[in-house]
């Protein structure tokens, strides 16, 4: 086995034992991705001769943390000072930001190896896409925005890489590249230093292997944890089984990815539970987007007045507001966000410990001009709570698909807990296997 | 009339009618800081040549908007690309960042000269204090955190400034120094490039030295109207006169103030109505106080992690939660903001035009070590809500007291087309005249 296919937790004890060098890893790390980037095109920037310098450089300083040396790449949404930050914009092209972003500080202080700034949709929003194509299938997206953390994932290039997610950008290239991610709860970890869209939505999440590298990453960020001393396992877990509201939006493989993870979990001994959600929740896609739209206006306005003539006509329109959001929308939107938020949370504890629900429609669409679609994801941002996506298996096209967890705001850490319960149960997707529907 | 001495709308009409140029108000402006600095201290940086050099690069483009050529002065938690951003922190010395913030980027595309960094409480929280002065008494507070954006608005060094607001940092100095505010509407204005400290409640705030100054900021901003074709006027203008739970907070000069507003409104033929708060916004202070703490061990993670010999106590403590603030009361918190927001937003309309409530506790205190007390503010930061700071007069000792105008959310736009109808009948400061209580 090479370096570069160990997952982070494996390296992490090798290179505590030193029987792993973070040179060794890097190394290996570097020829994958030399082998593979003309192909997939994860990134926007890797300098393999600054990699090397630091990971020797790491191998000759104190273990920093378990995260000592393992390799993590950076969506260019975020900023790093040793690397240029371009948000995949023209009128950023050659910007070189003096600070590392709040997460990028915290992963790096912590030991991370940064390697590179993986693709992404322009701004996390729209414009210019990624050139990032799906390992699984060239002609299909690897979705987006984090289409390159995403795809440098699935691809084995790297072990750990941030997203962000603003509608269904984190998640939704987990499931279409057969990985795990986790979206945390809104504003537990810092977003300064990533380019704004919407400030009550934008989120930033990470990608990794398996569950036990995201919780890995969630230790480094010190998430909060909700008091539950009681350890999840698969046996009695009572999983609310969420269609969403957009069920139909799903295509075959998507919805037989949900049914079959439920199948799973319950052959296990998990209560599953049909969960509806009421009316109030079919307005949350929409409210999503009065949000999105309506908070974008302030986000773009200093490129709009920067008269760059290569702004995209995306951004002029979400500039000038050419939706035409009211602030009363906004505030409606806001206070039914409010409520349900509020709702939500209340529907764990007795009746419900974990909600599964689709991560996207399905398997990846083909083409690149579109990353997919965000329906099944803009709920759960909007609602601030933590989602962790999990792989099930590969569809007709031998395109991965997968499910989301979902628990309420702050049990991140319980919400990879249980995550890391079902993993083994509903994650056949090392072996390939399709599965029957 | 020295041209430091212009409002913001007088200088602008000048400029526009090529009556002043903009080397002749930067020079001005320079003499009177390089006269002032000394005592006031109000500024981290400032460059003398550069900001001719600016000026006269200014007058010799066309005129960008009526902000060209506009003295601006920037907090300095708020990044510059072309002048150091410290936050005040001995951590973040000599640190130059490569962009503007967006705030800072939208002024300056919109023709703006800005003069320098003012300086700031530590990273607008805690351990360093700023070194300024209040221009009234030099033995006294000029506020904080943003207290050499309010001095030098208030000693006339500046006609327009930047603030930030989590607690009560952009409206309490704005009080204490006789001078104009608005904390707008939380996320009209972007705060990408701000340093991050709670990133639900941190606000940019303006400072000017008349209402007509701070829209002329506001129209830049492009800040959303709502629906209200009404042009307000005092005569018939329904005004709460909220003492807030926290009056007895308040001291007699604070109280007085208040109180001689709301009288001098009535006399022109304002209806005043009392309006008390229920019991749920009692609990706002104490929510405020946990979301900005709760927030900011996410923020300072990166400064704890950098191991920095010089990070102060204060940010130590917050960012290893040494509050104990729990998820569950983070949840709490929230909840309760979202559910008094939305009743806040009830209370306009039919019955109320706008809220009238203190903006500090009163003069401003002795000594530098504290900046003041942010009881008065809380509450209206944690709504979200839009507050505009008048000046009354001046007490006992000299020092200005005032009031602030609170609308529901979004409406910005016509709080100070009401606080302009206002400040002609209730600001007798610039007379320097004492009221009678």
């Amino acid at each position: 086995m090479e370096p570069y296919e160990l997952t982070a937790s494996q390296a992490s004890l090798l290179i505590a034992e030193k029987k792993l060098s973070c040179e060794e890893l890097a190394r290996s790390t570097l020829s994958r991705i030399l082998a593979r980037e003309p192909i997939i095109k994860a990134f926007r920037f890797f300098d393999p001769d600054q990699v090397v310098r630091n990971a020797r450089e790491l191998d000759q300083t104190p273990r920093k943390s378990e995260m000592h040396g393992l390799t993590f790449g950076v969506k260019d949404m975020i900023d790093t000072y040793d690397m240029p930050t371009t948000y995949n914009s023209p009128i950023y092209f050659g910007h070189a930001p003096s600070k590392d972003a709040a997460c990028v500080a915290v992963v790096r202080h912590s030991g991370a190896l940064i390697v590179g700034k993986t693709d992404t949709v322009e701004f996390a929003s729209g414009g210019r896409m990624a050139a990032t194509r799906n390992p699984y299938n060239l002609e299909h997206t690897p979705g987006g925005s984090s289409s390159g953390s995403g795809a440098a994932i699935g691809d084995k290039q790297l072990q750990l890489a941030f997203g962000t997610q603003t509608g269904g950008s984190h998640i939704r290239p987990a499931a279409f590249n057969g990985i795990y991610g986790i979206k945390p709860t809104h504003g537990v970890v810092s977003r300064e230093g990533a380019k704004q869209y919407s400030h009550s939505l934008d989120t930033i999440g990470w990608y990794g292997r398996c569950v036990e590298d995201l919780q890995l990453v969630g230790r480094a960020f010190r998430l909060p944890e909700v008091q539950n001393s009681e350890r999840p396992s698969v046996k009695g877990l009572k999983v609310g089984l969420c269609r969403s509201p957009n069920w139909d939006k799903a295509d075959e493989w998507g919805k037989a990815a949900l049914l079959e993870a439920a199948r799973r979990l319950e052959a296990q001994g998990a209560i599953i539970v049909d969960l509806e959600l009421d009316n109030r929740y079919r307005e949350l896609n929409h409210a999503q987007e009065i949000i999105m739209k309506g908070e974008g206006t302030a986000a773009f306005l200093p490129e709009l007045l920067s008269g760059h003539p290569d702004l995209h006509q995306h951004f002029i329109d979400i500039a000038t507001n050419k939706l035409q959001v009211t602030p009363e929308a906004l505030v409606a939107a806001y206070d039914l966000a409010a409520e349900c938020r509020r709702h939500f949370d209340s529907l764990f504890g007795a009746t419900l410990d974990v909600v599964l629900t689709p991560p996207s429609t399905g398997q990846a669409p083909k083409g690149l001009q579109s990353s997919g679609d965000h329906v099944f994801n803009s709920i759960w941002t909007l609602l601030h709570v933590p989602c962790v996506a999990l792989p099930v298996g590969l569809g007709d096209l031998g395109l991965p698909v997968g499910i989301q967890l979902v628990g309420p705001r702050f049990s991140d850490v319980r919400l990879m807990s249980i995550a890391s319960a079902c993993a083994s149960v509903i994650d056949c997707h090392p072996s390939l296997s399709s599965f029957s529907k």
